[in-house]
């Protein structure tokens, strides 16, 4: 039994991570950043899976302009590109060393609230467009943290080598509250079901053979976004 | 000719280090990180040092609660220890995890602004009391930033294998601006000559060789607090 710290971003592969740490008898608490992203829909979400989860929370609120790049449609510039995970499009949603940025308030509360491990939740399917999503970085931060401090927790991201379909199927067998996160780039009362991550949810679930619980705008735009 | 991201600070190690890449010909900016120490005293002396440099100088502001923590005195809580450098007494000046966050953000403006290298000035003397000041840190840091973009700049800490005296004589190869720096952890009008920092300050113009052009409430203290 370890205690946790699990970066809670509020969408799917965080939710399924935190949950799969609770059933394996960790003492898991959730840590959400808002990094100047378009909408607060995401901390809403954090929240509610850590209320469904009956774990401790923290958000902590990043002002703009510490990490934020004008270049990005994340942090409020340019428009969320629609389609397919494609490289090109997906390229503008790229915030420059999110996670190394993230990681490092991560260990740094791990440190203060005496945690042995950071769990967060990159995965393979991410990694074409977003280059701090790479085992290769995981493994570096890793051995960097490891070196941070006299007594540093253990950075573990179990799902480096997951597919989004693989990791559906880890959260359905650990009972995860998929219906409280948060996807969609669009910070609308549904997900929109038309941008790059909502069309990669909706494969996810389609490919592991489970209806996903939240509510859609478009449930069929994917079908014909996706490249076969 | 390099673009150079340099993380300065204020103190004597960062204005050392943006001197000597000037000198070197590379176009430097610096950057300068407010993450809640006790006072703004370093943010008015990195201001005056980029003035004095004629370099362009950014301040970020980062919000208490982010990285502080409570049991640091650099982030506002426990009293500063006065004294040389010894281990017990100064590991009250730890703030965890501080240079990972600080390097996150710099290598973040860094790619924004299409900088090829991110400089900063850990430096050996540091090593016994700041974990994250170690060459194996330093060399860790280096390969997650060389991995954390598509096109990312490389980290250089070129002091980290030299003594602050050694700083100290770069400093004055290069024309360092040393009057217009702040290294005193007290934030008072002139440096106290007392806390750990101003000791290991003194001692280091002292065997370089040179007088510290700053002024000192207490010039003789670090003479009896130097352990030989």
């Amino acid at each position: 039994m370890n205690k946790v710290m699990v970066l809670l971003s509020g969408g799917m592969d965080s939710t399924v991570l935190a949950t799969k740490l609770l059933r394996e008898g960790h003492r898991v608490q959730g840590l959400t950043i808002h990094y100047g992203q378009r909408h607060a829909r995401e901390i809403d979400a954090a929240v509610r899976v850590a209320q469904a989860l009956n774990i401790q929370q923290h958000t902590i609120w990043v002002p703009e302009g510490i990490l934020a790049n004008a270049e990005s449609s994340q942090s409020g510039g340019a428009a969320v590109p629609e389609g397919s995970y494609d490289e090109e499009s997906m390229k503008a949603t790229v915030v420059p060393n999110r996670n190394m940025f993230l990681l490092s308030i991560a260990v740094a509360r791990a440190i203060a609230e005496k945690c042995s491990l950071v769990a967060y939740a990159a995965h393979v399917g991410d990694h074409a467009i977003y280059p701090d999503c790479r085992e290769e970085f995981v493994l570096a931060m890793a051995r960097a943290v490891s070196l941070c401090d006299w007594n540093p927790p253990a950075l573990v991201a179990p799902f480096t080598n997951r597919t989004k379909a693989e990791i559906v199927q880890i959260g359905i067998d650990a009972d995860a509250p998929f219906e409280h996160t948060w996807t969609c780039y669009k910070g609308g009362l549904r997900h929109c079901g038309r941008c790059g991550t909502c069309v990669e949810r909706l494969e996810a679930f389609d490919k592991a053979g489970y209806i996903d619980p939240v509510q859609y705008a478009d449930y069929e735009f994917w079908r014909t976004a996706v490249k076969r």
